[in-house]
Order: C-alpha cells, then structure tokens, then sequence
C-alpha cells in the first residue's frame, strides 16, 4: 500500500513507522508545511519521498492520512479534492470529529464517502517526527466516527490497519466523541494550561518553580504539549469544551464554598468520590 | 538517637527508613491512631517498638517527629506536651505551616524553642506504610521554616539530618511557605478532585472512564491521594488556597471569554506562556 502522510509530526511520523513495522504499507510519501519537519521525517526513513504540496502526495496514494493540527484541515481537504480519484481512502486523526467531518463534507464531496475519520487515544507532549515511535499505538483505543455517508469497507479497511498496530477499536457517532473528549482531554488540558499561565504571570513565578515538586509537574506535564495543536482543538470543539468548562467551574465554586465554611464531611465526600473514581480509571 | 514517630504512613515511614537507612537513628517507637498501620510498621521493621499512645511515644525519645494528617497536629502537641523534656526536640512534616506552629505555640509552650517546623517535598498518591521508600526524599527539597522563637542549634540539627537523608534545604517564613504550595500544590490538588468528583457525578461516567486516554490518568493522579489528609490540608491552609482558587478561576473565565469569541492568537498566546513556564520547570 502506498501512502501519503500529511504532517509530520508525532503523531503522522509514529503512525507511519508503526505501519511500515506491521508490513501494511510498503511507500510513504510526506507533505508539510514545515521544511524543516519534512527534511528530519526524509532522514529518520519515516517517509521515503517528500512531496512538493498535499495535493501532490495525495495523487498517487492509495491511502491519504491527515495528520496535522485541526485547524489546517479544512485547506488541506480543499487542495486534495482534485487530486483524488475513486480509488483514494482519506483518513485523519485529529482529535474532534466533527469539524473534521463538516470540513470534508464541504471539500471533499465526491470523495465523502470514502473519508474515514479517526481518532487513536494516544499521544505525548513531546511533538515533532523525531519524538515518533512505532509503538505509540499499541494497546490504545481508535475510536471511528463513521459519517452519514460512510463506506462501510472503506471504514473496515481503516480500522484492520489501526487493529494491526495494536489499537482496539470502537465506534461512535463524532457528536458524542466530541463531548467525552472534550470533559477527558480537552478541559484538562486546558486546566493544565490555565494553571501554568496563571503562575507563569505571577511576579514570583520564578521563584515558585524552583520549589515545585512532583505534583506540579505531573499536573502540568500536558501543558507541554504544542499550543498550536491545542489551540486549534479547543478552537474546533469549542461548544463541548465551553459546556464542560462551564460545568467545572461549577464544581469548583461548589468547593470554594465548602471552603469558605470549613466544612469538612463536605470536601472529604468531594475528593472520596474522585479518588474513587480514579482507582476506577487507574488500576 | 531515639526517634518517636507519631504516624506512621507513607511520609512517616520513608523518613523512618531513610533515617535508619543514613544511619541517623538506632532506635524507632512508633504510634498511630490506626493499629493495623502500627501492626505493619512494625512487621515491616520500620519501627522496632510501638508506643500506646503519642505521650509514651514521645517520652523516651531525642527527636519526636510529628508525620501525621495535619489536622491531627493540634491534638497530638497536646497529648505530648506533659511528656517532653527540656532535652526534646520536636518536628513536622505537615504541608501546612503556619497552622503547625500555632498548635505547636499554643499547646507546648515551654518546648516551642526546640519545635522545628519543616516540610519535605516529597511524596506519592500511594499512602500506608507500605510503599514507604528510604529513598523518597533523596535529591528532594525541604523546606524549614523556624518561627519567631527557633532555637538556631534545634533548627539546624534537623536540617542536618534531612540533608543526611539527601534533600537540599531551603529556609521561608511560615506565611511565605503556605502562599507558595497553596500555588503549587494545594490548588493541584484541588483542581484534580474537582475534575475526577465532576466526572464521576455525570451519568456517563462508567462510559467516558473506558475511554481514558494517558492525558487524564496522569493530569487526575494525584487526585488518587488520600482524601483525608488532603481534606486536612485544605482546610488548615484555607485562606492561601481560597485567595489561589479565586485566581485560578478568573484566569478561566478569561479562557472562555476567549473561546467564545474563537480568539485564536489570544489562546496561543496563553497556551504559549503555559508551555514556556513548564518546559523550565520541567527541564
């Protein structure tokens, strides 16, 4: 199988590495709109060819996987609707689904139904190809958010190559991914963002983070991750993610209030009920 | 030199063992509200005796060492104070400072000279005795902070003896300490139970817990920590935490003003200063 990768990042760069590790793609042609991004994936061997646009990669692959921040989708779908041809699958792993899917809707028509949208619950704060590992994938979800007018073997046959990098798969429509993503990712990201900003504008900020400890960084790890991305994540799921930051502030002017009268029995219930839950999530 | 541990958890016990393991201390008398922590602290020969209760602990001992819930504190200076000796020297390893001395100061008046108040930065989500470590304090801060009547010799052994156990040492008023980890550390926890008690409460949370990526479990860890010793913390540092709390959530609803309006640059902008802060923290 051939394949065009574009963007090629970390996420790109370990889902080509892990499909070239699993014998399911034998040619990786790459397009970024980073040089510089490109020229590193041509000297790892994460991809065997660059491209000189989308539009080019896309031409001769059988498979075309977006991998590049959310926000550029919606040009990068506009420039390869006149290269594809009935035989291209496209494919994608942007982390909301329903501003990928409308974006495709918009571009791509006449390929619509052979676009599969995807989601592999995976990732790291390290970005950039060099940080790309062909495990990246093994043991995690991939959640696919078939569309109205999705090919059903277009959507197995994207789902057999995330099953053979080592991703169990579930399927779910992109409105109900993008509000669990929104509560499970989104809004802790944005928390770990807003603390570290919130620090980072205080007079004493340097002094305060030659005392962090482990439970700082921990926190705060995620706020590492490229702002960007993120920025075009928070940007395209917008609606969910304001519903859930709006349902959490709640909870922590709830908290703020059990604060203010000191009741104890109150904010133990409140942190028995998360610790709870998260022996749950991690055990 | 003869150590009476009151607590014996996980602080309580890496302490115990780090001491032993540095060979600082020959002889440990341990006592605890808990008899099932008693009972495993000493089969577990982090203590060689146990003491029926704090005062007897305390009595025979050169360096009383308080490593149990903060808000435990108040109680136990009492139940001790009838038993220390002017040869006494007595210490903490609460999170909250300025809550400590005021128990110390108002309950073992003649002794409060020889209390050295202090703080390890140090710990983990997996309380008891049991994961307790000899070498969880090793390359870890600890932070004195002698109050207005510190005897200099008192002060200045304990932090002998923590330097002994591998931790570098940082001296900061009582007031200065608890405005910096109601910052660092209070708030993150906070902010953690406050996600994981939201989530648990939604009527899908069975559903989103199973789709958890690593971004969750590693920003929600923390929240795994014991909630009563948290519940302690909160309460006996409440006025930092609260003034912190108010901060943090202003600091969110500038982030949903500017999700609101798809303010782009002003998200990167945030997200831009959070990941410079947390690559030095974390670098």
């Amino acid at each position: 199988m051939r394949l065009a990768l574009i963007g090629v990042g970390l996420i790109g760069g370990s889902f080509a590495r892990a499909a070239r590790a699993a014998g399911r793609v034998n040619w990786i042609i790459g397009f970024d709109t980073e040089p510089d991004a490109l020229r590193r994936a041509l000297e790892l061997h994460v991809i065997d060819d660059v491209a000189m646009s989308a539009a080019q990669a896309a031409r001769d692959a059988d498979l075309v996987m977006l991998a590049s921040p959310v926000g550029t989708m919606p040009e990068i779908f506009r420039a390869i609707a006149g290269a594809l041809t009935p035989k291209n699958i496209v494919t994608d792993v942007g982390s909301v689904k329903g501003f990928v899917i409308d974006a495709a809707r918009n571009a791509i028509d006449r390929n619509f139904a052979r676009f599969v949208p995807g989601h592999p619950i995976a990732g790291s704060e390290l970005a950039g190809v060099e940080h790309a590992k062909s495990d990246l994938f093994r043991n995690a979800l991939f959640v696919g958010t078939p569309h109205e007018r999705a090919d059903e073997a277009a959507t197995q046959f994207v789902e057999q190559l995330w099953r053979d990098l080592g991703c169990r798969i579930e399927r779910m429509a992109a409105k109900e991914h993008d509000a669990i993503f929104a509560a499970l990712s989104h809004l802790p990201h944005l928390l770990a963002y807003a603390l570290s900003a919130y620090i980072a504008q205080e007079p004493d900020a340097g002094r305060k983070l030659a005392l962090a400890g482990p439970s700082f960084r921990d926190f705060t790890r995620i706020a590492r991750s490229s702002p960007a991305i993120w920025r075009d994540i928070c940007l395209a799921n917008a609606p969910a993610l304001q519903k859930e930051l709006a349902a959490y502030v709640a909870q922590l002017e709830q908290l703020r209030a059990i604060l203010a009268v000191a009741d104890g029995p109150a904010l133990q219930e409140a942190f028995e009920r998360a610790a709870a839950l998260n022996d749950q999530v991690l055990s």
